[in-house]
């Protein structure tokens, strides 16, 4: 009945005999003089998901992770991971020559520092890290009287038989009705930023960047609408968009080409060339743009100014159209939801359901809208214990029978054309204990104190954090992640450069989407989360001496009221749960089956 | 019947004929060669109240202000001032001579920038300015085709006839009943920060590290009991104290002289040049050392390591002695502060009173304790309008009368020899309006949610801000002021590095102590501020998963009941305030008079 198109639940492969690759790949070190290389876990844009062509790490080490860094040097080799990959490494790589060491405290440079000697040479492919990436990994090697080499061509590619070829997923234009505002516009808006930061061009290398621009959309890499892709955006004339001619339709090139010149991937070196020739100034985004775009410019005479890429504020702060399309793509969300959690609450009880079984249904009920393009996020659905793991992804291996006292924790998100989706909810199965209770009630009072925030404009996500975590902190307790991430629209479900977290120094402005998704994780028992998404807007206040902002909600689903224990909550507290619950039942009913319909209003009756 | 002896109430002088300062000035300038000069509001050490002999900017330009600085250029003057200081400015410098620009945004560098020309030479002096001010100066000139030239001897000082003398304040040993560590043993972990940073010694560049690192107290400054002198502590061997040998008794000297050798200030030049010659490294507190130090050891071919003063930290958080001499300092304040409150509820409501009455009153009942040895900053004293600006200081001319139906803002502070105190109470005289009570509890509710507020070990001020401010945002208001800052132990009133502010980076530590003073101003109307003094201690909390913090209140004092809008206020909140009060009633009632003792219990009723 149910089947997941967008995610599998396959085990990730480990134990295979990588030996092989391993010394092969030394030999190659070896025939280029090198006394080792580096590995990261990342394409030419620091992606959050990479094309299998990019799955360089996994290939070498059979660690499949989504972030991590090797080390290959003549007589050590380490895989450097964080702490949720710490069991699943030491499973997958052979320990015999591999040690797994940590990817943060202390960081690989440690590691390096302290294995490299004197005169060693330490390769890195340039294209694969950020110039802050590459200066630490320089600085480790200064101090090791060691030096750090960058390679014309990755020694890992050499050795890599049956390389899958890169993605060339077809560009679908991503119309004004979606977006709301023409490439010719945002080009505008991009030129005076250039012009700002006193820059000849900027290059965008980040491919959300250029996706949104030119308001073209792609299909290179799982969850996300990423046409792989790079631009370079001169402060005056056309400008260039490098992408496969192969992922291009007429249309979507007659599209592009109203407002830039289409070249090959392979262009952008000699064209970056010509214009550092000439002594350009040209902005780099700091987070995304490789080191070998830096490279490339001062080689050749360039200027390069360093910074944040100015379009990831532009594409934050969402237009009427994009605000609208969320709101529908929620409204339809929610009937997939109120359908899903209809269903577990029918089925669960009896134990008839595993994790697998939830998220098969949920991408099932997703695909019944008729809209869903894909999810944009692997399902995280854990119970009893693996709930407690935070970026727990079920497999066949784990997956693990849902059973009456346990609870739920399904954090799931779709991709439609008008807009992203993420959302998680708690859910009771049979008799939820007192401890259960309280610290729902703890994380559900931190997630509205956030929804019903209030703050002067120009506030920033680290201001507002702590309001999710205060309850939580009265019992002495936390959680040890942010409170809420930035989402695209119909592109990335974690976008910056706003965030909700101690880190997150930029102002969130009218029009930004955020999560709000506080959490409790008691670990080997159960883990809560409730996730709304919330868009940033003015608030009205009678006698306001400044302009304030706050929330609204985009998510319509129902907060399991079993969870909540009514005599922690504060009267306005209840009074938002109920306004909430009331509006979910106002606006998702009329587009329900009787039997669902049912059963929302039982889950949105108000509480007292 | 009460007078203040640390305080006075002149208004600061103005309009005087200054032109001939500045015209002999000019000519100084034209001597060596300098297009102009740069003159701060500041000591070589950066010190919040400075001596007499280093009011340059107040002798140049009439501006007496706290904060300030002065451009004068061949054709251009300007003082540079902040928002609190425009028209204080405007009265007291000569509008014909200088023009008044904003301190901060734009910073001087910009109005610099636009009046320089190529091939200036600005000059300043280097003992004036941190390193990073020299920079943004440096890089000013550098903008402008100028030159930023370091002079050996200020040219202001070659012209200031009648220059007081340095302060020659007795130095005082603050006893280990008092410090509660002995100098050898804060030498020692001194060292180990030394060594942590790498260097061979760290200069002690601000007074009050020298006045804490070897128990010493002056008399040098205002309100602040800062013996002026720098130290060099070296990694091995013994430590130097550069100070004037004027300020010291035998027994003050035998004290030092037990754990460093006693030197002149004008030592610290060759002595730091030796130690530079033979290639040291030498540590530099950012905030407080003069751009003089680094040049001067850079000069000799030392290394300078730029960073926080290792003191800072390790003084801001006090050992046991020093929080019991806090609470026996805050208790005996106390009794002054009933006194004083008394006092005002029964003489202000027939229009007896000014402010500079009240101010008068209230260090005269702090000097009753016997203890008294100087108010911590000048008291604020400020009723109806004067108490919506912040910083205001009441004189002779700005005195207002205490009239019913205002509110009176009073912010004082006292030093003890064990401990320094901080207080504000805001008081209603006569019916409050609604307005008033509405603000008054939103403040009380900000300041009750910092009380009260538990947090993990290693959170910062920044983390908790706002949760002194949610209320007031609700009511889409705010105060433009940090929550609090860091107070020393008979030291400064105003310490860092820990402060509860949108920009405290620093871990709040056990042991550190904070004010929690969040407020409301409606100019020209009337100023809320409630501010307590906050030791931050352990919070025992059953079933605590991680160490976990809170506060226990130090300041004991009532707040005003009649401004209460019990409505508004939670049930949590209401038991802190009669638990607060119930407690100030318990241990301050039994050293109050009998006629403060009826006030007291009445204005420690509970609230139900």
């Amino acid at each position: 009945m149910f089947e997941a198109h967008f995610q599998t639940f396959e085990e990730p492969e480990g134990g295979v005999a990588l030996t092989a690759r391993l010394a092969a790949f030394r030999e190659e070190l070896l025939r280029r003089k090198l006394s080792g290389f580096v590995i990261p876990r990342a394409d030419q844009q620091q992606n959050e998901y990479v094309a299998p062509s990019e799955e360089r790490l996994a290939w070498l080490t059979g660690f499949t992770g989504s972030a991590g860094m090797a080390a290959v040097l003549n007589r050590q080799a380490a895989v450097f991971v964080d702490g949720r990959y710490t069991l699943q490494a030491a499973k997958q790589v052979d320990g015999k020559a591999w040690s797994v060491e940590p990817l943060v405290d202390p960081p690989p440079e440690t590691w390096l520092e302290k294995h490299l000697v004197a005169g060693d040479r330490l390769g890195f492919d340039p294209w694969l890290h950020t110039s802050a990436a590459a200066e630490r990994l320089a600085a480790a090697c200064a101090r090791a009287g060691a030096e750090l080499v960058a390679v014309q061509s990755n020694p890992l590619d050499a050795v890599w038989t049956e390389r899958p070829a890169p993605p060339l997923g077809p560009v679908a234009i991503h119309g004004t009705q979606f977006a709301g505002e023409t490439a010719a516009d945002k080009l505008g808006r991009i030129r005076g930023e250039v012009a700002k930061l006193g820059a000849d061009a900027v290059v965008l290398s980040d491919s959300h960047a250029v996706a949104w621009t030119f308001n073209i959309r792609g299909a290179d890499v799982s969850h996300t609408p990423l046409p792989l892709s790079y631009a370079l955006v001169p402060r005056e004339g056309r400008p260039t968009v490098f992408i496969d001619h192969r992922k291009l339709s007429n249309s979507a090139r007659d599209h592009l080409e109203q407002n830039a010149d289409v070249r090959e991937p392979d262009a952008l070196t000699p064209h970056l060339t010509e214009l550092a020739q000439c002594g350009g100034s040209i902005a780099l985004d700091s987070a995304t743009a490789a080191d070998a775009l830096k490279r490339l410019i001062a080689g050749a005479g360039g200027k390069v100014i360093r910074g944040s890429d100015p379009v990831a504020l532009l594409k934050a702060v969402k237009n009427a159209t994009e605000i609208e399309g969320t709101r529908n793509a929620h409204a339809r969300d929610a009937v997939a939801l109120a359908r899903f959690l209809a269903w577990v609450d029918r089925e669960a009880p009896s134990g008839a359901l595993t994790e697998i079984d939830a998220v098969e249904a949920l991408e099932t009920f997703r695909r019944d809208t008729g809209a869903l393009k894909d999810v944009s996020f692997p399902t995280i659905a854990g119970t009893g214990p693996n709930g407690a793991i935070v970026h727990y992804r079920v497999t066949r291996k784990t997956n693990r029978r849902i059973g009456s006292g346990d609870l739920l924790l399904i954090d799931s998100g779709a991709q439609y054309q008008d807009g992203t989706t993420d959302v998680t909810r708690t859910i009771a199965i049979g008799e939820p204990t007192g401890e259960m209770r309280d610290r729902f009630t703890r994380v559900l009072r931190g997630h509205i104190a956030i929804a019903r925030a209030t703050f002067p404009d120009g506030t920033t996500g680290a201001q507002i954090d702590t309001l999710a975590r205060q309850f939580l902190w009265q019992a002495g307790i936390d959680f040890e992640h942010g409170t809420g991430h930035g989402v695209g629209s119909y592109l990335s479900v974690h976008e910056g450069p706003a965030r909700i977290s101690k880190l997150g120094t930029t102002p969130l402005k009218r029009g930004m989407i955020l999560s709000n998704e506080p959490g409790y994780y008691k670990a080997d028992a159960f883990g809560i989360r409730i996730e709304n998404l919330e868009l940033v807007v003015a608030a009205e206040i009678a006698g306001a001496e400044k302009p304030m902002n706050g929330f609204e909600t985009l998510t319509l689903a129902p907060i399991d009221r079993r969870l909540i224990d009514l005599k922690m909550m504060s009267g306005p507290e209840l009074a938002w749960l109920n306004d909430y619950h009331a509006r979910v039942r106002r606006e998702v009913r009329p587009h329900l089956d009787e039997a669902t319909k049912l059963w929302l209003d039982a889950a949105t009756e108000p509480l007292a």
